[in-house]
């Protein structure tokens, strides 16, 4: 992949490091579907980063506002609670988006301790534009590196541990 | 799976979220590889924290316990790199495990600046029995889940991403 240093949390490739002795021995953990999952979702989360530099969206950012266009009127707990986001760490990442005047907060008229949450039309731009560098870079890519149906044969066994594991 | 509320810190479900508008439209999320091998993600490792709760285990620390018995005589940033952890946090990873008693720095001798880790018995006692609750509870599931032959293929898959995206 394109060489794209981000601050993601834990997304420093241990392929990099240069063990004096040797690559270490992993064991069981590559066996172990958790941490396959993790290292592979740190990758691709990488890989997002990098398409989507030019606008500064985390793909939580993203979600939110995928979210949001798909769904006008609701408010911001029924969005954090779709994406399993908790609470505080979803008005801080509201905070942020309404700063760069991608989203805005009404107060709902039916329950005043509740507020609606609704794209801005930049947010609305913005979107439209991460969407098109993801279709083109990030999933492009993907679905070469696997094949169409591997990569639909992936989805539905994710979906299936998210849905009944 | 098991009711087991744990402080992950974006484990929460959207699932049991009752939306008054009803469910919302995820929309091009559910298609995104991205988002679907994190919550998928986020599935497994709940489900690994309640197999290992008897011992207190996050899914990083069980990794780094099996890398260390796997692994003699390596140093922290080997181990770090292989797991590609952020330094600060895995020196306070470490730091816990040694106050449990689980693992011990040891000055290296080639080089004093560097700590070499090792197991003590008492972590090797406590990484045989989560090794034990993983395979017989938490493997266990996820193979009757999905297929020994699904699970391999997914294997496939995400070590395919891991390595070559």
């Amino acid at each position: 992949m394109t060489v794209c240093k981000t601050a993601w949390a834990e997304g420093a490739s241990g392929k990099e490091a240069a063990a004096p002795g040797g690559a270490l021995q992993l064991g069981e953990l590559s066996e172990l579907l958790g941490y396959c999952l993790k290292r592979a979702q740190l990758k691709i989360y990488e890989d997002f980063l990098c398409c989507v530099a030019p606008l500064q969206l985390t793909p939580a950012q993203f979600s939110v506002l995928l979210l949001l266009d798909r769904n006008p009127g609701r408010n911001q707990s029924e969005i954090a609670n779709t994406l399993g986001i908790l609470r505080p760490n979803f008005v801080a990442m509201i905070d942020g988006l309404e700063s760069r005047e991608l989203c805005t907060r009404l107060r709902s008229t039916n329950d005043r301790r509740s507020h609606i949450l609704a794209l801005t039309d930049k947010g609305r731009a913005v979107l439209a534009r991460a969407k098109k560098l993801i279709a083109s870079k990030h999933e492009a890519r993907l679905n070469e590196l696997l094949g169409p149906a591997n990569r639909a044969a992936l989805l539905t066994m994710l979906t299936k541990i998210t849905e009944e594991f």
